[in-house]
């Protein structure tokens, strides 16, 4: 376990990088990242190339004990690249070209550009094949990063339609799979097909799923060309690639080719752009859920200890407004990484960058060099990491040993971009949706793995899948076969909507999901905030909010369990529960509210025999890792914690301060948050 | 009076069709509209017909007993003909091309799309020519739909020199009407006018109303083009056009070329997109007058009783949030159409579609063929109108029999579009300027003609005419003529501003209207919430907003009847009532509250002699038709009625349930809502 | 002193002009300005002059004894001349083409239609080189409004290359001083430059500071044109531009070619478009502090008293709302001007104009002819001034007498143009912030220059540098000598931030003022609302906002005076006053409410000697010209002023009533606002 730093060492004279290496090593740091915008200083004319000011920071690392991790420069072209082939740059679904000048100019469709990636990767895994310093690799820079997911040029129009034919085969397949019928739609061949330029009225939602799927898919063919170059000139390196928080890019797919998956993590950032509104603490250190789910996400996603790439040193520049955080954040946000499984947490970056458009963004040092706000935090975490591992147990690999997560959270991009092509209401988001179950089990301290509902499920005492919208036989197999072997199925609100190629079911919701969940869906609808209802679960009245079904149970086994108070549904079945073989499955058919979430969830944990704590409040979280029972306070205020006498505190004690990680030896479920 | 239903035979097997037109039949259903998105189905290659599936549905219609309306489908060309035609489709202001992908994606000037829609229509008249089953004919679907109603290429660009050329001659006469000195934009010939295409500062006012004119123009002659053809084909057939609620088609020129108007009512979607603020009981059941004003204008516009050819069916894909319609909404609606003039509704659609845009819009059956919300809805308002009919009086053509309006309340494009170019603040619409005079007439209980200024008066006993934008002396000696032979004229804020070409007259505002409304504007200016003011009239202080016109009289007869309280204007006229000859105009320069002009407009039908009832709260509205006295209930809430001891109730009693509707014998005036 | 107005013979028949003409002379108005959107009157077909209407119109107001103001006609090239040239239109960064049909629809940087500018200028140069009648001209009209000060079309590509040549010499030094080794932008020649068009990611800082430097530039070239033409001509002929409020453009580098700057003045619009909040009284009279700084800043820009080209004359037709104006506005805001130090107030327009893009903007008249709101204000303004100049004491020109400014504010293009660039926060905005300052100091009444940091500033007694952004060595230099010296200096939150390219220095932030403030900016953050906070200063508690910055005194002589209160900035240092020589330097780290800013400001006027009044209502303005003292009302209510006994009242007396002038003999300093 151990922090590290990402690095420029093109933006700085020599002498400083001599400095600036030899200042990480003293800070307790072990790795360095670098090299993912350096294409223009590695290659300055085309075929010109220069590594020698790389391979000086490498020998610097190296000599100071410390470990590489080496970047494809391909997230940023050089100009000369782009004017010798303009037609790498994207262009908008209005027919915009996107144009040099920031970052990401360049279409993961291009032929030119895949093959000029081909020679610069090359030529960078050929120099450092043999290097001891170069622990590893990640893979260019947040694909997508500024809405480049999705690009609408010709070269993307031609692979469109390849993707199309791999995929159909025949037209006629296509035409049936979509619906085409529809407003005229249906088409003789695959080269009639554009992508979903600028229309007058919407975009077939068939085609636009195929679209987004297509795209991810673009990215992920791209990603394998830079990974198999790298592991063929050295296959004891890692390859990575760092992902962006609540994102759009397939991470369950990109992952299947990296040794693990990592992440870029700005807790008071993402809150501010992912929540619709951000408490003062929020603002000043993040929400651990909206955080944790990107952990546990990035964790699941290739199955490993997962980095955090890029971790807030500090100030940022990208959000609406840019608040300091809380003293001590910066330390609490890396301990509560590797808390929910992270090996490595690099921070971003070493120094605050005195050029380009990054200079609002800080570093663990100020840009004259004095330390900045995070750089206590991050010698503090290192240091903390290394007391840890002296006490923490080990997995084989030398890891902290994490136990085998006893719920399993289903969540995939199928369902979020079916849901964004259609959300019916302005305040239907579906990760929004996933982190309120998210943090119903958080809340209660579960371990919970974050997986496609294509996972093996069986080893799960508890199942929680939000929103399945798009649902096939296959996954209503996959899923009886699980409750009827004991398994406890939490179901929301929108599942078994449509099939897989985003059309609605020959049956109502929840289509083939139907004698699974035990009922059918009446009537949805979205309402807006006036006309918010409330419903009765287990003898309590809550609040519910954003979308409404109104159920009917139609198994046998099916048990209403919530209805509607007042407003026009009142009375109407909200909540079934299913008694399915030796388990049961729960249906909830709205947008609980946080109390409400809690008790459903609270119930499910109960049945399942899953071990629990008693709820934390929201800005307090505990995880098991290591043996070691961690916890980490986000909040503003001081939390006490109730803990056996013979509890031994390896870091902080039961009083955890605001924005403090506690971590004790004691068991999870020996610990509480204490009455105030 | 009948009850049809919108099908699509093409999204279904055959043998699924078979079972739904024998279900509409045994639904009480009596037309089935089809084919408005059907092209690619009905010529799946250029050249390559097949009608037989549509031949088969109208066979197995006219088995039932039912009808057939079919449509051209020109809406949707498929993607083989945009290939071929690239140019057909439609382009933004700023040179955007509108894609393929949605509907709509053709350009009404395109001399190739016309010719296309012209054999596409000869083939579908020549093959129905003599089918006894279909009735006749819808023209495309919801012209202008999805903003299509401009666009700005250079097929617009040819045809709207041709068409200045056509209205002005020579270029002199145009720089004349225009008044292009202004800015430098004289021009030297009619082939320097462009479409008004993105430019830095807005474009010349009068130019936009010409570009708004000749867009409009434009569908009116390409719907000719259709009419023509089908009316060729078989003259017994009726031709008629589905409009779209409040809209910036003129309605009254493409009326002029059809047998009768119909329109797409979906009152919980247009009231959310159509008024500032919402209430919960709109959310359910829309508002009364916001359609009514249609039902009005539609019925007006061709003078004939109107069709709702879209009638919502439960809830709705489009507008930002679907809450379900109220319990019983959809025979509401549907009675509520019938008593202010249609003769056939007709839902939308059968059977909520598996595939493509509309998936999350309703039927009047769930997709898995179960009876939907409105589905027992549309069965007892058909059941309702075999009822009526029994007791109804008829017209001579078997409709029921509607009394003469007595009241004209003005509308038309020109002063829609010259005002929404220039509108001046945020908080001007002229449609809801329209609304609230409207709907002062109805909670009265008063039968309205929705019609234009050039409209044949004399039979009105009152004109309610809400912003006479563009005046001419024409319309100043039609109206004078009016009032003069005894009418009762009442005139509102923003009258007589602009002549013909949008250009301010010379006499100040109300200009040609002066001696008529007998004061002159001194000033107007347009108020934010927070200078929002007060005024008396009749000895009570009232409210009003967003615009504010001091006056001054300028002839005898003139009296100040209403005056700013309070703010800057205090004490300044704001309403001034003109005796001219037999009868008298009442100017309103200012947006009342309701209570105002329920006050003002109570007045002039007083002094009209028009018969009224007491009014109604604003949820429930009384109409007469065929005889009858129908009572709509919008509300939550019921409604006590008195009523004479010896009324009949046809339908329903004295006590209106909520979404409800009662028809009794009593006459109107012998009505009145019972005090609470 | 006098009062002139904006007229357009071209729009009226020839009768009409004469008779306006001899109604100017009557309201006594001296000044005519014409001529500056007639190119297509004037030069109706290719080459093809007609100037006898303009001849006319200048012979009538010089045979009424007034003078002509002419314009050159190039802000509104004819279609003709587009259609000749379509290049000369300017494009958006993503490529559309901003199209004729407005205004400004030309590049600065097209050589085509410099060419044709020069052509129209010299016709109107020779053609009234001799006319005593011509007082001078003004170029063009407005440069840059509507969003034209930035194009980004092939034209300017070329040109911007040239600039850089010019200003870099070498692409090296361009990539060392941009920094381009982010992101991988090194640049290999100045022919891979291109202006800053639509891009994922935001782009370069520096690249675009430049491009906002280039754009000016070549605005200030495109200027120089043109009056060296007229200069040519006729070189007692007096050449200014209009310029617009606080605007982009340099008006510093524009007006050193003018003899002086005159600016556009619409109090009504300005403040509801440049304020975040407008009161009430705002929205009838404007801000005076919003119209004030203007004054002072155009008056500064070219060392001269300057001219109000337009004057707002009643209602308009561009803000979001159209309030009319308090009664006796126009007058008002006449007089201030004056008082601020202009030397001509021109009404626009004559006759509010019954064609084009304006008819919703008022004039002098109504279109009737008849005088409207502003007619009477105009008038009295001219009446006002005749008599103040009997009693007001004269410079050597002629005009009134001004005194020199004890205080600068410093303020330029470049601090805004960075600050544009990297807000970090929505609610940072560089004019609003350094309008905080200048309300402070003309609260009490100060005389304020409105200069650039360049500026000498040795003769005032303090200095008030808000938000001095980009801060080099010679600034650093220039700031301390005037300190040294004894000046008093006030520097704001955000200064020293980048170097002159638009980079971080390598010192921490204050940069090179570091020695100079005696402080480092320790931590700066940028806070919504709900994170806003107090401070302490000089034993009181005040608030302030938008962004903190935690400050530490660096040097011996500097004090903490102001400190944190609550927050997570607690206790931290947040204005620091420095000790320099026989001056000293107060830093405040935050944006100050407007009791903090009165009293910081007002603590640096006591210790510069400043003679000053008591604070007077934020409504109300007292200037001193002419050996006169001048107060202006801004607010709804009247306000009593106690003066000497023997104070002499020019006009109004001691309780100056709503929007009105009171002018005195009495001292400035003998003068306060009553106790209420």
């Amino acid at each position: 376990m151990s922090i590290g730093v990402c690095y420029f060492p093109e933006h700085w004279p020599d002498e400083r990088t001599e400095a600036d290496v030899e200042r990480m090593a003293d800070a307790g740091l072990e790795y360095v990242r670098m090299g993912e915008f350096a294409w223009s200083r590695m290659e300055p004319e085309p075929g010109a190339y220069d590594f020698e000011w790389l391979d000086r920071a490498v020998s610097r690392i190296g000599d100071h004990g410390m470990q590489a991790v080496l970047c494809t420069p391909t997230a940023a072209p050089p100009k000369w690249l782009v004017d010798e082939y303009p037609g790498i740059l994207q262009e908008e679904a209005d027919g915009t070209t996107r144009h040099y000048g920031g970052r990401r100019h360049y279409c993961y469709n291009s032929e030119e550009f895949r093959r000029e990636s081909r020679r610069i990767t090359e030529k960078l895994a050929d120099r450092y094949a043999d290097d001891p310093t170069v622990a590893g690799w990640q893979t260019d820079n947040e694909y997508g990063c500024h809405g480049t997911l999705r690009c609408y040029c010709d070269d993307c129009a031609s692979a469109f339609r390849d993707w199309l034919r791999e995929t159909y085969g025949d037209i006629d397949s296509l035409n049936e799979a979509w619906g085409t019928e529809f407003w005229s739609q249906t088409l003789n061949s695959f080269a009639q097909v554009d992508p979903p330029r600028h229309a007058a009225a919407g975009h077939h939602p068939s085609r636009l799923l195929d679209y987004y799927r297509f795209s991810s898919d673009s990215v992920a063919e791209y990603n394998r060309l830079q990974v198999d170059i790298l592991r063929e000139a050295n296959d004891e390196w890692f390859v990575t690639h760092n992902f962006m928080s609540h994102d759009d890019l397939d991470a369950y797919d990109v992952a299947a080719d990296l040794d693990f998956a990592s992440w870029d993590s700005y807790p008071t950032g993402h809150v501010q752009v992912q929540h619709e509104a951000v408490s003062d603490e929020e603002l000043r250190a993040g929400d651990p859920d909206n955080v944790g789910l990107d952990h546990d996400l990035y964790r699941s996603a290739a199955d490993a200890p997962f980095w955090v790439m890029e971790q807030q040193p500090g100030d940022i520049n990208w959000p609406p407004y840019s608040p300091q955080p809380a003293e001590g954040a910066m330390r609490l946000w890396a301990l509560y990484a590797v808390a929910r499984g992270a090996d490595v947490v690099s921070y971003f970056r070493w120094r605050r960058c005195r050029m380009g458009q990054e200079q609002y963004h800080s570093g663990l040092l100020a840009e004259d060099g004095t330390p900045d706000r995070g750089y206590g935090d991050a010698v503090a975490a290192a240091s903390d990491l290394d007391e840890l591992a002296s006490v923490a147990a080990g997995d084989a690999d030398g890891s902290f040993a994490s136990p085998d997560a006893d719920v399993a959270l289903l969540h995939d991009y199928d369902n979020l971009w079916a849901s964004e092509i259609e959300p019916m209401t302005p305040d239907f988001d579906y990760w929004r949706h996933v982190e309120t179950y998210y943090a119903a089990l958080r809340e209660r301290s579960v371990h919970v793995d974050v997986v496609p509902p294509t996972a093996e499920l069986a080893a799960y005492d508890a199942v929680v899948a939000p929103t399945l919208y798009l649902a096939t036989d296959e996954l209503a197999e996959t899923l009886t076969a699980y409750v009827e072997g004991g398994g406890e199925l939490l179901v929301t609100m929108r599942s078994g909507v449509k099939d897989a190629h985003n059309k609605l079911h020959d049956d109502a919701q929840p289509g083939p999901l139907r004698s699974l969940v035990g009922a059918r869906v009446e009537q949805h609808e979205s309402v807006p905030e006036s006309l918010e209802s409330r419903l009765t679960y287990g003898g309590r009245e809550f609040g519910c909010r954003v979308w409404n079904e109104w159920l009917s149970p139609t198994e046998e086994g099916a048990e209403v369990v919530g209805r509607y108070e007042g407003s026009m549904a009142d009375g109407s079945p909200a909540i079934v529960r299913n008694a399915v073989g030796d388990g049961s499955v729960t249906y909830v058919g709205t947008w609980p509210d946080s109390d409400l979430t809690g008790a459903v969830v609270g119930d499910l944990l109960d049945r399942a025999g899953v071990e629990t704590t008693d709820a934390f409040p929201a800005q307090v979280r505990a995880s098991r890792r290591g043996g070691l029972t961690w916890i980490a306070n986000f909040g503003g205020d001081s939390l006490s914690v109730d803990a056996p006498d013979d509890a031994e505190w390896v870091l902080g004690g039961p009083t955890v301060g605001p924005a403090a990680v506690a971590v004790t030896d004691a068991n999870l479920s020996s610990l509480s948050p204490a009455e105030e």
